[in-house]
This record gives structure tokens, C-alpha cells and sequence, in this order.
């Protein structure tokens, strides 16, 4: 079926379930969660135990394709009734996810599509869809990394932050789907991860990931970024993007912003690298893109075996910052390497 | 003798005893610690508990003082003799901070001018000295905050990293000593602290010493300096050092030369705040400042309730870095504010 040592999720279609590998327990217990009812893939997606804009759409994909092959229902009304229901309670585990609605749309479209069919066919149809759904994030991610590869040259080490890898795609990853394709190539490039606090995505997730892939990584803090760029130890960033404006300007996880100030003061080419499906030509600049703040006890408390801040003091946690588009080398996209002022002239290719 | 609410070290003549606040301990415990054997302030140093350049200044004096009074030694040669290996035994303890090697150089000076006194009166004489180290430092700490704090003018907020504050000196601190005596001022300067990874002086003790102080402090990840830069809600920039250069290469706390890139791209002030002393005329450059690389285990575990990489993979730790002088707006010392290429002409006055 697949191996969810390559995968961080998949459609288990022998038992008729969602697989993922459990990423809350991650790097020190590789647990692997079969998901069959809505309530457990409900609060997988809310615990994130799947993380990760691209996998979240993939996985609400192949979530409704389980739960429509274990309806009850004898007919299409009450079919149709119970995938909209279902539709509507997965939607609400992240409500500001916009892959979560993409992937659960794309579902949506497709029984639309189906109507008139036998309920038989609709579950083969649904399906079949989550499972293209699934093989067009790996074949994405795929191209990122070829195109990413390519760029690499001359390149022995590359700097990334938070997780773009496969644990936040299907296989691959965006960030690291270079890094990946280049090993497959023959090269070895190392790679620097900013642990990435204060979920320390990079330290549990990317650092994780990488060394079970046999690539040889080292997990610094986030603010070593300057002194490892100074010391002329990495020859490229490389970064996710959680939305790129129109203009090129690039939201992703907070910290993203400082970087590449930073490679920018230091000539070291930055990357974002995201499927195109991440550019929302709605937004016309950064100014437009919302960035959530998240609570103050991630900062101060969480992972610690004590509080690390005194009880009365303040923290500020956003989650996300916006990366200027002049600041950004190029986007690594499967539509090829785009310079941020080119966006626009790709949009209907 | 001292109240360590307002003093973070001190010279207990009655007890002989080089006593400190436990800052390994902070901000939940407050726990004072008397520290009278070579081993016991050796491994105060090194482990931390005693930590900021100038504190460390400072206790390494106090400590001669204490050494010496506790010799047994019934000779000049043995006594001097003693007094170099535990002077040796000391400077071990740290290897980037300079003002290790002045504070006990100070006291080697004064041994070496009291060659002829009986053992009882260099005791004496030395212990004067230790003391009047002391309060030199909380002088040239004010001093500091006098010629900071008018350069606080139109600024409400500030950003800081590590901790520069009173528990890295004796009294007011470098960096945060201008706030401190802008609040006597009757002007309120809101503080952003770093958490500063891994050893989180920042979330730690500059919050904890602020929020003491009654100062409005809100703490932040590293890597959202960019984010609360860009969004102007900090005037300028206030930073310590360990080791400043002759050509104003400024080596302090890991992270420190980040903002420093960050601060100019955004256009805002950056001030080194230090003694002179702090200012080593030997080293040309930054190149020529050694870096401390510390334990693996800082980013990988400490702290935490499990450990946050996997088992199997590096952590880069550097524990300061080298800020470019041509970054740094103004050094702030008790001689003045200086410009980084005006440092020479100070060294004299």
C-alpha cells in the first residue's frame, strides 16, 4: 500500500481508513493512528496530529472518501445529506485552514459531478478522487524538488526553517523536496533547521525527518541563523510559504521575515518553495494577508518542566510574518522557478 | 551589607564568602547561594549560575579577594604562588567574556604593587580593591543609564536581548540600565525582551528583573524580532557585550549580530551598551574574538519535560557572535555615546 516510513499519510482503502503517522508524539514515539470514524479524524486535524497545509487538504480528501464507504445510507438523499454533514464538522476542526476547505471542496465537486450514479459507483468515485488527490501532492511536491534541485549547485548546505517536509505534505515536502531530490541524485547536502520556536517544528519535525532519511542535519536556534550565515556555512535558504501575495510578498511561519533579511545582508540566495496553489492573487501585497496570534503559554510554558517567564509578565506569539517579495530569490513552484515580479504572468499557465 | 532585591552579587567580608542570586533558578526560585571555594565559584561561573560579563567581572575580583583571605599560605612566594593557579584555575571558566580576565587582572595588578606588604596588609588591600570594584561598577552602570536614557527621547518601546540588566551587572545593568533610569526620569519605556535560546536569559531574567522593577515587559520568541520591528512597535535597540574590538566588532550573546542586520534594515537604532572596559584594544576585529561552542544538550534537551530532537542529530551551539561596528548606531559607555569608529580616541580619557 505505501510505507509511512516515505509517507506521512495515506488511504489504508484494504481497511478502509485514514493512516497517519501520530506527529503530536514525534521525534521520540512513531505512533501510527488508523482513523475510521469522523470524531477521530475531527481531532487529528484539531490535536494536530496532522499538520501541515498541503497534508491537512490531502488528508480531509481521503477522510471523506472513508466516511462516505462506511455510510449506511440506502439512498442518494440521505447519502448526500451525511457527506454534507460530515463536510461541515471536519471543516469546523481548523476553521482558518484554507486547505482543509480546499480538500474537502475538492470532494464536494467531485460527488456534485457523481450525481445520478449508484451509491456504489459515488464511493468508488470518491475514492478514486482522494487517492488522485494524494498522487497530485507527491507528483507536486516532486516537481518543487526537481526544479529545487536544480538550484543546489555548488551548494553543500542549505538553511531551512519550521517544517516544509514530507510531514507537512504526503512525500517530499516543499522545502525539503530539493534536499530529498538532490540526495536521489547522488549529492549530499546538508541541512542547518532552525529549531523554530515556540512549537519547535524544526527541532522535533524537520530534524526528524531529515535524519530518518539519512541526511545529515543539525538543529540550531532560531537566532544562530546569522552566525551560521556568517560563518559561510549554508549557500542557500530554504522555506515554505503558508500564502504568497500577488506581489511576491510571502507569509510563513514567524520568523521567515528576519530570515531573509538576513540573507539578504549576507548574499546567500532564498527560496520560497510552495505549490502554486499557495499564491492567492486576491491578496495584492503582504499588508492583506492576516496573521494569527496565538497564546501567550506556548511562549511561556509549553514543553518546559517549569514556567521559563515570571506569572506577570506578558508574551507576544504570532504565528506567522510576512517576508517582503523584493527580499525572496525566487519560488521554487512545480510550474518551475519564478522570480516574485513574474508571479502574475504564470497564473494561467 | 546588600540587599540582593536591588544587588545581584556581593562581597560578605563577615563570612568571607562571594555571595549571588542563583540565576540557573530564576524566575522561579530565588535562591542565594555563598560561595567561598575555587571549585564552588569555578563551577558558579561555568554553570552559569553567575553570568554577565560585568557580574562576572566583578565576582571574579570578589572571589580573588575571598581566595586570598582563606590562604594558608605563610610566605609571599606561596601566597603569590596560590594567587596564580587559582587566577589560572578562574580565567578556564569562561573563555570569551573579557572581563573574566580584567577583573582579575585588576587584582593581579594590585598583588603585584604590593609586593613588600606584609601577607595580612595584601590581604586587606586586596579585599578594598574587591570592593571598590564593586562600586566602580555600579557607577559606570548608572553612568551608562544617564547617557542612555537621553537618548530614549520619542521612543516608547524598546528591544533587548539576553540580559543586560542588573543580574548581568551589580546594580541597573548595561542595556536596560537606561530604562531603569528612565523610569527614575518619570518616563515609562515599555521593553520587548528576546527570549534569547537556549539558555532563555531573556524570558528568565530580564523579564523576571523587569517585571520586579515594575517595568511593562512583554517577551518574545528570537524570531519575531522582524515582526515587532516591522510593525514599529520598538524606537531602538539595546544591547550588552562581551568583547568590543578596537574597530567596534561587538561580541555578545548568540543572536545579537541578527538584530543588529534586522535593526538597520528596518532603520532603527542600535546601541551597544557596555562599560569601557568591555572595550578590548588588542583584538583589531571581530575575527580575532574566540567564540564559545557550548553542549548540544542546551538546544536538544535542557529544560525540557522530553527531549526535543531526535537522538541522532547534531545541534549547533555557538554561544555569542560578532555584530559588524558598522551596524551599531552608537556604544553607550560611562565615557559617553560613542560611535564605533570613534572608540580609539576614547581609550585614553
Amino acid at each position: 500500500m505505501f510505507d509511512l516510513n516515505s509517507q506521512t499519510a495515506g488511504f489504508d482503502t484494504e481497511n478502509n481508513a485514514l493512516v497517519i503517522i501520530d506527529q503530536t508524539k514525534l521525534p521520540n514515539e512513531e505512533i501510527i493512528l488508523s482513523l475510521h470514524t469522523k470524531e477521530e479524524i475531527f481531532s487529528a486535524i484539531k490535536e494536530l496530529k496532522l499538520r501541515g497545509a498541503p497534508c491537512i487538504g490531502v488528508c480531509a480528501a481521503i477522510a471523506m472518501a472513508v466516511l462516505s464507504n462506511d455510510s449506511k445510507a440506502v439512498d442518494s438523499d440521505s447519502f448526500f445529506c451525511e457527506f454534507e454533514e460530515n463536510y461541515n464538522y471536519l471543516l469546523s476542526a481548523r476553521p482558518t485552514a484554507v486547505n482543509l476547505f480546499w480538500g474537502l471542496n475538492e470532494m464536494k465537486k467531485t460527488i456534485v459531478a457523481c450525481k445520478g450514479e449508484s451509491l456504489d459507483n459515488i464511493k468508488r468515485i470518491l475514492s478514486l478522487k482522494a487517492s488522485e488527490i494524494l498522487e497530485n501532492d507527491i507528483k507536486t511536491c516532486r516537481s518543487i524538488g526537481e526544479y529545487g534541485a536544480g538550484l543546489l549547485t555548488g551548494v553543500n548546505a542549505v538553511l531551512t526553517h519550521c517544517n516544509a517536509g514530507r510531514l507537512a505534505c504526503i512525500k517530499y515536502g516543499t522545502a525539503l523536496s530539493p534536499v530529498y531530490v538532490a540526495k536521489e541524485q547522488g549529492k549530499a547536502v546538508k541541512v542547518y533547521a532552525d529549531e523554530t520556536r515556540p512549537l519547535l517544528q524544526g527541532a522535533r519535525l524537520t530534524a526528524y525527518e531529515l535524519t530518518k532519511a539519512g541526511i545529515d542535519t543539525t538543529v540550531i536556534c532560531d537566532n544562530m541563523a546569522s552566525y551560521v550565515m556568517s560563518k559561510g556555512l549554508v549557500g542557500a535558504v530554504l522555506v515554505g510559504a503558508d500564502r504568497i501575495a500577488a506581489n511576491g510578498d510571502t507569509a510563513n511561519k514567524i520568523g521567515t521575515s528576519g530570515l531573509a533579511i538576513l540573507a539578504h545582508h549576507y548574499k546567500i540566495p532564498f527560496y520560497v518553495c510552495a505549490p502554486f496553489s499557495t499564491v492567492d492573487f486576491n491578496s495584492k501585497n503582504g499588508g492583506e494577508i492576516p496573521i494569527e496570534l496565538r497564546g501567550e503559554n506556548e511562549i511561556s510554558e509549553m514543553w518546559y518542566k517549569s514556567r521559563m517567564t515570571p506569572e506577570d509578565v506578558k508574551a507576544l506569539n504570532p504565528a506567522f510574518d510576512v517576508t517582503d517579495g523584493s527580499l525572496i530569490t525566487a519560488f521554487v513552484t512545480e510550474k518551475g522557478v519564478i522570480a516574485p515580479e513574474k508571479l502574475c504572468e504564470y497564473k494561467e499557465i
